[in-house]
């Protein structure tokens, strides 16, 4: 069983259900403990309407510490009565029965915007979450922390730094990919290893840029979008205090591996999604122009609807790169379809070629899907992640709240 | 019967069925004649990727006269071979039919992207369009235009200028409305008002700001979006030649109505869509804020599936606010739903207010439903419109091409 958030050293979870649910079979409150103080680095949604986790969080991070975070599922606690005092109760609660500092908890929450959270079910279910504390409550945590996913989503890397063996792990809960409109992402990662936290934030700046970011969790967000990393030192490491030399290069590695491997659980368990769509552009102007690119056509309706229908109409996937505002010669394009039953090219030169439509169908069936667009003779490069739309999406948000 | 693009005095139109389409029971091709050389202007999509019509007509009105326009539906000229050449020779055919220069003659397109236009049907199909020529086909233009469209759209006004009564007619097909990247979206008006060619256009230029670009259609776009006034003096008013005055006033209030019904009939026919979503929005700093966030709740994926589940999910609409783009205080936003079964008001100070979801059901089922947002005191205001997400929405775009 993959230990998620517990991988590395002293690192303890839990989820239970304490009732802000009405399906009592459905976990809804989890938790994350650190044995030693953390530090700690987190990234938030750009939506100008912010939930009140969000905003309790922000202080109590400020100074880059943080020992344990709380979060639950089902209310959003987002544009809800006495939402900043819901917040700041669960960290009181969580840091009464731990014994740590409310300043040192991080608050999350994610489900229907709107509700106010039962204070009363979170302030019984703190103390049985903090007695189930365990190096073995990852997956607990992980499926407490989940909405419309189907599955929890948990990975564990090691890496060297000073010649010791550190660990990372993380969990995510998703989303309607569907959309950048998505619903709340949410991201946890744990390391024993030691780092400044001004080095950790840098390191978390930079690894959603081409990780969470290419599924549209930055920028075009929800109201409770959340990304934390913890890093306890547990695992004896000399302080990475600078962003030079092999121990951070090594950890940033690991975290870029850690980032991009949710989000692409994220894309593949997008709400009602049958298959993974990779997007590849080449070609581009610069890195940047390469991601608006990528981004465009992972998300588009009519690309995402012919991906659910197998249906190679690659002039969709040339309409989205056109209006995506990036830069490029329309006449420079070409488009390829690629999975395990093989690889087809479509497009060149902006026009359409002759393929094998058989061929393609066949490709297109696969439950991963890669489209690989090259732009032009640029170096400008960037891989985006979505998944297809399907009737389950309009079913599963059609009537959400019930 | 509405007359549509016939309804002015001076045009005749027809629409006929000449083999572009495999299913004969469905016109692929249409043509709107005026007896008097027109003052001409249009718009285009902004989409960097534009079909071969779109050139073609571009090079053809720059003088800013046009006496003919052809279009046909099933196959959009775009990213196809020699797709300049195909555009080009319709305008030349229907030149020759007509005994007109084929510089004066609009060419549109809408259909699938990539294939290139079978000539030799065109080349036949034109003179029996010609010979169909006649005052009251405008609906067998219409109806030739369609490709997903469920009805054709057509719709005519009078107006007074200089003491005379001017007719307007104009028709329209749509689109995936269900998204800015939608499918093609082309509007032809005809007039038989005097105009001079650059007071035209700077009126079209204002028209759409209010009405087809807050249903997406310019900015994102399809590569073949289009839209022409063709204005022909039959009705005999003194010449408007600048915007101040009266007859520009009338001439420029018929527009907007023309242009807003179309939008509106193209946004209810969106693909597999169920009802109407009507967006206002007041109080914003000013009309280019409100505009953005109207258009960014009628736009939202979540939203439109919450219509389609009669769900009054009003977080949802907060959430496509905040994440617009424009400035706003997320605390002074109220949300109210409305239609013809009632209006209920469900969010105050951005925040969650009690509601009778029984009567919220109510409203919401109806199949025209208008989503009144405040976001503060501001002057700026702005109307979108929209349709649901529907399971038919994802049928009809799965397998478009089949």
């Amino acid at each position: 069983m993959n230990k998620g958030v517990c991988a590395p050293k002293g690192f303890k979870a839990a989820g239970v259900y304490c009732g802000i649910r009405k399906n009592k079979t459905k976990k809804d409150l989890g938790l994350i403990y650190s044995e030693r103080m953390c530090s700690a680095a987190c990234v938030y949604t750009q939506n100008k309407v912010q939930c009140a986790p969000i905003a309790v969080t922000r202080e109590n991070v400020a100074d880059g510490r943080a020992r344990a975070l709380i979060c639950n599922s089902g209310i959003a606690n987002a544009c809800a009565a006495g939402g900043l005092d819901a917040a700041r109760g669960m960290c009181l609660y969580v840091a009464e029965a731990l014994g740590i500092s409310a300043a040192d908890v991080v608050v999350a929450s994610t489900g229907v915007i709107g509700p106010s959270i039962p204070m009363e079910a979170v302030r019984k279910g703190i103390p049985v979450l903090v007695e189930k504390l365990s190096a073995e409550g990852g997956e607990d945590f992980s499926s407490a922390i989940m909405t419309t996913d189907t599955f929890a989503k948990q990975v564990s890397v090691s890496f060297e730094a000073g010649g010791v063996t550190c660990m990372m792990g993380g969990t995510a809960k998703g989303s309607g990919m569907i959309a950048p409109n998505m619903a709340t992402m949410l991201a946890f990662i744990t390391t024993d290893a030691a780092l400044d936290p001004a080095v950790l934030q840098i390191a978390l700046n930079a690894a959603v840029q081409s990780s969470f970011n290419m599924i549209s969790v930055d920028g075009d967000t929800s109201t409770n979008d959340m990304l934390t990393v913890l890093a306890n030192g547990a695992a004896g490491n000399k302080l990475i205090e600078d962003v030079s030399g092999a121990d951070f290069r090594n950890f940033f590695n690991a975290l870029g591996i850690v980032c991009a491997e949710l989000s692409k659980m994220l894309a593949k368990d997008g709400e009602g999604a049958t298959k993974l769509i990779e997007v590849r552009v080449s070609g581009a102007e610069n890195i940047k122009s390469a991601r608006i690119l990528a981004k465009s056509v992972v998300d588009s309706n009519l690309v995402k609807a012919a991906m659910f229908g197998a249906d190679a109409n690659w002039g969709r996937v040339l309409c989205a790169l056109g209006y995506s505002g990036a830069e490029f010669d329309p006449f420079g394009v070409s488009v390829s379809f690629k999975s395990a039953a093989g690889e087809i090219q479509v497009c060149e030169g902006g026009a359409g070629i002759a393929f094998d439509e058989d061929k393609a169908k066949k490709i297109l069936l696969e439950d991963e899907v890669k489209i690989l667009v090259s732009v032009g003779r640029g170096e400008g490069a960037a891989v985006a992640w979505g998944c297809d739309l399907t009737y389950d999406y309009v079913k599963i948000n059609g009537d959400y709240r019930t």
